[in-house]
């Protein structure tokens, strides 16, 4: 475990994700993962099967975070050119890594199967690539710089991520406690931005849930000093009695119950 | 209807959605949404609840395409600060909007309920804004320029997303056709970048699908053009056929069947 924060990005890569044909479950997944480990997701992009927008997105984002996940474009057809576009970005040659090409070279013969050319797409990587084993379909995701590219289906994705994360130092884990307020943010938006002015070392979210009729809110306390994290969760909780009283006095005053937004 | 074909990028905004503790549900129906209207999604960028974040990424993506699409943070609580991160990547005030604060007020007077400090944050904008009307709870997007800021609660993202599109000019819109195939990419993989390039103004996408066991694919043609859409998926089929028959042949000469990936 180190004190040092790691900052993370994701590359979603895929023309089927712009299109909205296929609803993406790996930007959650990763986001996920990484808060269990400690590590800051800062951002995320989605762009499409183009070299271009993947070269400039992956430039832009590996000079500004210590690491960047990648998903999809690296399967063997015409349309999966993460290879190439990882390579030309890092300014290497893009080839069949030797290594790759024995794992799947035996794979394929096990199974009595053509080791066609298509399928060796999925061997090529940029130089000077380290691998993600694959133990879903053998097909290795790669390592370059700090940039790890991985496949975009997401029982694929998942296991590679469960692979890389392993190797990744631990990070100081960001602490969350969730309180649930039955009031809607207009109730209580003023008391908690004096919450939050009062507890600078933890972030306080509020997420206003819709059920169709009222709003109510889940207000998420974060911090990685978990004494921080108590006073702020325990501030909240104050603020939300007090709320309920004025809410009950309102209610005595006027015989029937304020409406909550 | 126009030939000129609009580009469109959406900026999602908020912590919880980095943190994972939110899984986004917006992005896909934008997409599905500008896929029917004939608009070209080409980008999308998730950042948190950092003003900076916001206006860097809004003033990439506002220049660079038709439309920008944002989701989140315009809220009354300390969290919201969607609307002060437009105001200043457009140079302008953030102040009360003088409609939206008697939009607001009416209701929340016919409610009896206090119009807060807190909720008249809701009717802070850009200077300039107009409206995006929200029949769910009250508090309007709002539209400068190019850019159309809507909420991030998900029924209250579509409803704005239906009053926004209904005003856009309606592209032509990207036919597709999805053909079902039984087989892996890596059995049609060469095959199918040769249909590619005999079929140059169609989009051939090709989406692995596992079950656990055994990869299938579902073969996507996309083009604005239906004669060509319609070459391109007889030419698809026509090269399944062909795998099928060769299948067989292998499986006739071995007497068992050759297992697809």
């Amino acid at each position: 475990m180190t004190d040092d924060i790691k900052t993370a990005a994701m590359l979603a890569i895929g023309d089927e994700l712009l299109s909205g044909r296929t609803k993406d479950k790996n930007i959650g997944h990763l986001a996920d993962v990484l808060t269990l480990a400690g590590i800051d997701l800062k951002e995320v992009r989605i762009v499409g099967d183009e070299e271009d927008a993947i070269v400039e997105a992956l430039n832009a984002l590996r000079t500004r975070y210590d690491y960047v996940f990648t998903s999809g474009g690296i399967g063997p057809t015409h349309d999966d050119i993460t290879a190439d576009a990882v390579a030309r970005a890092f300014g290497v040659p893009c080839t069949h890594d030797a290594e790759a090409m024995r794992l799947l070279g035996e794979m394929y013969a096990r199974r009595n199967m053509e080791f066609s050319e298509a399928r060796q797409r999925m061997a090529r990587m940029p130089e000077g690539s380290r691998h993600i084993p694959n133990p879903v379909s053998t097909a290795p995701g790669f390592i370059i710089g700090n940039v790890y590219v991985m496949a975009g289906v997401p029982q694929v994705f998942q296991a590679m991520v469960d692979n890389v994360i392993a190797t990744l130092p631990a990070g100081v884990r960001v602490l969350s406690q969730v309180i649930r307020c039955p009031y809607g943010e207009g109730d209580i938006g003023t008391a908690l931005a004096a919450v939050q002015d009062a507890h600078p070392s933890t972030s306080i979210g509020s997420y206003p849930k819709f059920d169709g009729e009222r709003f109510s809110t889940e207000l998420v306390v974060r911090s990685r000093d978990k004494d921080a994290l108590e006073a702020a969760a325990a501030a909240i909780s104050t603020m939300i009695e007090k709320i309920a009283e004025q809410k009950q006095a309102i209610q005595a005053e006027r015989g029937h119950p304020a409406e909550p937004v």
